[in-house]
């Protein structure tokens, strides 16, 4: 997928030659909207402006494209664990740093996160990619555990429920969160950092 | 939608005469599994196991059963504000009650409100849910306001997002939860309870 294509744009939306990413941009807006299955090679075509075979060009067919998508997502969560705070320090802390990245990630690649969070598992990458989702939820709930263990995080509240409700929080983000509009990736990372260690209830109230 | 009508079994699934209860429980599951755009009567009927002039006995079409189903979660919803504990005493204790009978509600009411959180707004019958689900989470934020101005929430979070990140957290359960399977429901409304207000971060910790 590294071959760059002229476009024949038939709609005239396009002059601009495709390039692999401005391809998978096109196509990630597409399965969003239709969704992954309701999507056709037709329907890809049509919305990039180009023709079919333009498109095989690129790519073999649209589960690569759709690999190559949900990929892009699952790197940027997967990258964000190797970072060095991710990797260094107190438990606590390192989830601290993922929580604040895994927002950012989705404010950052939110058409990509949008998609991989909708994969239910009917093709083969579908079900590679919620392999995947797991191994990182399990990654989380490791780190939620040991932060527990190490008497920073509070133990009423099992690790895998708690990974679940705090990334359900996170991933609902997707479901309003539009680009230009209103709050900023920082203010929207800081909320959630802010929620899910510390709570709604006024730091100085009774408890 | 009060009258019985027999069933005329096609597929031996069911003996008994469906009552307009039953039917909505068979639909709604179709409606989660298929999309409600890609439901169509036929389906419907080969789902409950009768013809479809058996489902017109009942209702005048799919769309009034979508309006029976989301509003069967956005009654019980709604029937939670209007609780008792809900109205009176300070916000933020109205606001944790919601919280958790919103949980509970999730729980009890699982395809119904799954179903709601679905609707995207292309028939009158789903912008109608949309808009109340809009007026549900203005009387949340409204909530959440007061709470912030009685001093007992903290001020750094604005309510509408707080609001968002809230519900984010609570309509994700959907995604997971399985009767019967693992946790209970006041497990899950417990927990949902403690992050909200109190975070993940133990309460004698250092901050």
């Amino acid at each position: 997928m590294a071959r760059r294509s002229v476009s024949t744009s038939r709609n005239g939306r396009r002059d601009a030659p495709y390039t692999s990413e401005s391809l998978l941009a096109v196509a990630v807006e597409v399965f969003v909207e239709r969704g992954y299955d309701g999507t056709s090679m037709e329907d890809l075509a049509r919305a990039a402006g180009i023709t079919k075979s333009s498109i095989y060009h690129h790519v073999r067919g649209k589960e690569e494209l759709l690999r190559l998508a949900v990929g892009r997502a699952l790197d940027a969560l997967f990258a964000a664990l190797d970072e060095p705070p991710a990797r260094e320090g107190r438990a606590v802390d390192r989830l601290q740093y993922v929580v604040r990245r895994a927002a950012e990630v989705l404010v950052d690649e939110l058409p990509y996160v949008t998609l991989l969070l909708r994969v239910r598992g009917n093709t083969e990458t579908e079900r590679w990619a919620l392999e995947r989702r797991r191994e990182f939820d399990h990654r989380i709930a490791a780190l939620v555990g040991q932060a527990i263990e190490d008497g920073d995080l509070r133990s009423d509240v099992d690790p895998r429920l708690a990974t679940r409700l705090l990334f359900g929080m996170i991933n609902s983000i997707s479901e309003w969160y539009r680009p230009g509009r209103g709050r900023t990736r920082q203010h929207i990372a800081d909320a959630v950092v802010r929620l899910a260690f510390d709570g709604l209830r006024k730091p100085s109230s009774t408890r």
